[in-house]
């Protein structure tokens, strides 16, 4: 059996940013906190904090702040059966496209938070690499556009959401006067999430275009509207951002009317991490995307 | 000399997504860009990407993208003086703190970009890291809250950014019904940006708290507000994020009225990159920042 106590010294420094700090909320010394993170590095025989320039868990050290987080969670069942427990408060660390956490995500699962005081973890990456970050046991669920589902694990689909090709009409006027064209696309700057985000490729390919083209990068859901906005770019823009309201006061429009994308979304999630996910999952299957 | 020729495939791969795409985009077989990938490689005696699951650049291939990308910057500066030369549009890759991305840094520098064809590659790190990026060479330039310059770099002040601590009215009642005091601060559930933001525990301090409190994690600005109006929890929120708009509203309050953060941004970049970063810099200079 592990020694949980070392892994609660070690949850503690990260959630307060330092020994000291740690030491106050422990009600112990900070060499004593020190001396049991040691102990965690020595029983590993590998460090499980970098200490410089600041102050974050290595992956062997986030694995085991994983391992911790799944242990609370069966802990948290438990308690519902045997309240005299006393109570605690987990934090479920969930892997989630951006786009989904900007528009309909809080929405969802705020009421359940609320009620059963859930804290989340909440890592942000590319609706197609999230799933890896649930097989390495980073994450105990993941949300993202990919259907393939892992051993040991349930994927439930949540429906698609809508993407269009949005920019000012500025930008249109002087970009694509003459509407979507192979020669427009090879030099219209595009706005694109990160590199691993394909909708744009996708986009250009359902066009007919296969090339290169000019593009910021903006890992920003909201940066990126308000890159586009600014005229720098057209963008695949969720229709749940605010997208109609944009196209409506005249702000936006599309670059290639008619044209869309629909990216399908899916909740992959651990079967053994407790009940609490089995709850998520329901309210997650109340959710309307378009 | 460095061959250049193999520093463009490098580019082309990451941009166009793929090796076929970059064989089209170049006008060269697959096996040729894979080619050029390896004598890449082979000089450097390391690998320069990573191609499963996702397609990225090794930590020594993004070095040499990055310097692949400056002496663009540079060639764009001659292109001025000699502009028989013909045109590019590299890409310039800068670190940003994501309240400013989806706040100011559009309008202040979409214009500039639309009048130079200029493209830029945003990395979002909080306000305290996005230094070290640039002291690794790994951006050009970065906005961030240290002051501190580092050698062949300058640093410009922009102003500073307010924030205050806001939650719904009905958080408010249920957590802070006799305002703020310890006991509240403890139980509480917090939003917090991410493990290396610190500005929930200066607020915290400076209303006399030292300890551990319940929070969630949540890496995207845009989705802080959206877990705070969800009633999930209170959040260090800019004013410049509609924080006004929302607060008139009765949509949040502040936990703690009179009780605000100010954080200082400064612009630091490369001396010897391009006179396009000092135009830059002229434009960031025009901000009024609240």
């Amino acid at each position: 059996m592990l020694d949980y106590k070392l892994l609660h010294a070690l949850a503690t420094v990260i959630e307060c940013g330092g020994f000291e700090r740690a030491g106050d909320a422990l009600g112990l010394s900070q060499s004593a906190v020190s001396q049991r993170i040691k102990s965690l590095e020595v029983r590993l025989g590998q460090p499980v904090l970098i200490r410089h320039p600041e102050l974050h868990p290595t992956p062997a050290g986030q694995r085991l702040l994983n391992h911790y987080q799944q242990v609370q969670l069966l802990e948290r069942d438990l308690r519902t059966t045997l309240p005299t427990l006393g109570e605690s408060a987990p934090r479920l660390r969930i892997a989630i496209n951006a786009d989904s956490l900007v528009t309909w995500w809080a929405d969802a699962v705020g009421e359940l938070c609320r009620a059963e005081g859930l804290l989340l973890d909440l890592v942000v990456e590319d609706q197609d690499v999230g799933l890896k970050r649930l097989r390495d046991g980073d994450v105990a669920a993941c949300l993202c556009a990919s259907p393939q589902p892992i051993a040991g694990a349930r994927c439930v689909p949540l429906g698609e959401m809508a993407y269009q090709p949005l920019a000012t009409p500025d930008y249109i006027a002087r970009h694509f006067p003459h509407g979507p064209s192979i020669d427009a696309f090879r030099q219209a700057p595009a706005i694109v999430f990160g590199p691993h985000d394909q909708l744009q490729h996708r986009f250009l390919a359902q066009c007919g275009y296969h090339g290169s083209f000019p593009y910021h990068l903006c890992p920003s859901s909201e940066g990126f509207v308000r890159l586009a906005l600014a005229g720098m770019g057209y963008g695949m823009i969720p229709q749940m951002m605010q997208a109609d309201a944009l196209v409506a006061e005249g702000r936006l429009a599309s670059i290639a009317p008619g044209e869309s994308l629909s990216v399908p979304l899916y909740w992959h999630f651990w079967r053994h991490s407790g009940n609490v996910l089995e709850r998520l999952t329901r309210a997650l299957g109340q959710v309307t995307l378009k």
